[in-house]
């Protein structure tokens, strides 16, 4: 070939783009393809089929040192629904596969299903299908989870209005925070068997990482109260990136208040203890799963009564671009660090 | 854990009923879960929503010193669409979930999706989504592919009747003798920058291997004969282990005839060469992803016209077990070696 490019100049979502660029549609029944936490599928019923997917590699997305697998398996279910509920739907069936090296036994798989199955229950959702087969290099697991919603409830990345209001559910930055503490531990327990990992005071940030939820009931709220959202995404890569991705498909600018973003104070506490900035694991950190959504202003006093859901700013028009508004009053230009793995 | 059990000694088909024991289903709409090529679901629609997956290792699966990565793509789409047709259904969306170690460049996936975008193209199928992620070892492919079939048109592994006939499509042990073949030149040309490997009169079989197809076509000449099969299954793992596979669901017992199965010449030609048993190829070989399907008795005359079909045997009462007549006229009882990558 005559040239090379890393991929690591270009990112995952340049490479997504990349290669995903003027891709045909051949069927009638593809409502939306590539571009958001999950297809839309029309199956002729007047509701819309929606189907996402998730890779979790060993060594990459986890580390088996410090995650019980039946933690893995709960959490990588977990961010399969999740996707479906930031399109407003309600997940239904999951199909697993999975990649294993000889050092798993039986017994391992076993307790990764039990996780997987105490998800499914949770969520109402069907285990149905999938692969299993030999890897030479530790543990790979890919979920793709079919959901559904009324034709009308899709709630897509690209509809937000630029005086639309920013919300998002629950707090960020905890799930980040949890790592940190587990990497640390991590450290200090090497080569020491006795070791007892001390996560006293910080069993939320723990559970957060390690055991992360979908928020089933935000979306449930909201249709109890009439709000549908006009544009939606789930927190997996970090705010910033999830805000970055709402803006440039709605074609939209948006103002965030440092002040409004919502920090549980076990994150705040073990920022602190480990001389972390607060507001870049808030902003940057990622795997929080919580619904960052953009309302009508009109919904404005009725969202901001709700609880587990703080309104932390506004679109706005694209020329204004993206800012983050500091406590201090200042104007700071928003940057989607995210995650990039390649790097 | 109180026992350790080894991956080998229960194999992936122990495995999976090991990990999909007593599965509950929450969902009305799942009709069909574990079990088959793809998951049935009913979408309100009078259609039925198909779901199969397939997970592709390298070092396991493939190997890039000689499947070049465009072949690939295409290959790992294909065999999902394969999975569809299985069900008597037509694909509609793939997603794909890459795993990139860092020794992939931009250009190698545009190469890799060149073969999917190809696949997707010839076989009318939309790539609706994915997940692309960094790995330490090697590529990772995991499609999932999602069709469609009229309620009353899907075909299950589980309603053959102990008097249907047996037919297969296409012929057998080709991609198994073509890997055999690519593997013997990559040991001769190891080392050596300017080998040419030698595949004269080989092409077939190589092309088998490399680039295979589904069998739409079957599919298709099937439904403009009127004749509904009443059980069907992909040959991925080899005709013994999917026949035993329709036997068992089905609750019934078969006798296919050795001289039968079709074969292509190179195939022959290639077994020869190697000195290796050319029925073990075709009941083992595994990769063909021809259709094996049953039909009523009924039907003999006008499925024995169709070209590219072959009755190779026929069911019966699960008392007279598995067995293949012999071309002088033994009766062996069927053994699915398939493939156990766990070994």
């Amino acid at each position: 070939m005559a040239e090379e490019t890393e991929i690591s100049q270009i990112g995952e979502f340049g490479l997504i783009n990349r290669l995903t660029e003027n891709l045909p549609i051949y069927n009638k029944s593809t409502i939306k393809g590539v571009g958001d936490d999950a297809a839309v599928i029309d199956p002729g019923s007047g509701m819309r089929t929606l189907v996402t997917t998730d890779m979790l590699l060993e060594g990459v997305h986890f580390d088996l040192t410090y995650v019980p697998l039946k933690h893995l398996g709960y959490k990588a279910a977990v961010v399969n629904f999740s996707d479906i509920y930031a399109m407003n739907g309600t997940p239904r069936q999951i199909t697993v596969s999975l990649g294993l090296s000889t050092r798993f036994t039986v017994e391992h798989m076993q307790e990764l299903y039990s996780g997987i199955r105490l998800a499914c229950e949770i969520y109402g959702v069907d285990l149905v299908g999938g692969d299993t087969c030999a890897s030479r290099s530790g543990l790979v697991i890919s979920i793709t989870c079919i959901g559904e919603a009324g034709a009308s409830d899709v709630v897509l990345r690209n509809t937000a209005k630029d005086t639309d209001l920013i919300c998002v559910s629950g707090d960020l930055g905890a799930a980040y925070m949890g790592l940190q503490l587990l990497e640390r531990e991590k450290i200090a327990g090497a080569g020491n068997k006795d070791f007892q990992p001390d996560f006293a005071g910080k069993e939320y940030i723990v559970e957060r990482q390690l055991k992360p939820e979908a928020r089933r009931d935000i979306i449930q709220i909201l249709k109890n109260e009439s709000i549908k959202p006009t544009s939606m995404i789930d927190v997996s890569d970090g705010l910033s990136s999830e805000l970055m991705h709402l803006c440039k498909e709605s074609g939209t600018g948006c103002r965030i208040y440092e002040d409004r973003i919502p920090i549980d104070y076990q994150t705040a506490l073990m920022a602190e203890e480990l001389n972390m900035n607060l507001v870049t694991a808030a902003l940057n950190g990622g795997e929080d799963y919580e619904l960052l959504f953009t309302v009508p202003l009109v919904e404005h006093d009725k969202v901001s009564a709700i609880e587990g859901i703080r309104v932390i700013g506004h679109m706005t028009k694209p020329e204004l671009g993206l800012a983050l508004i500091s406590r201090d009053g200042n104007e700071l230009p928003l940057k989607a660090q995210g995650w990039n793995a390649f790097q």
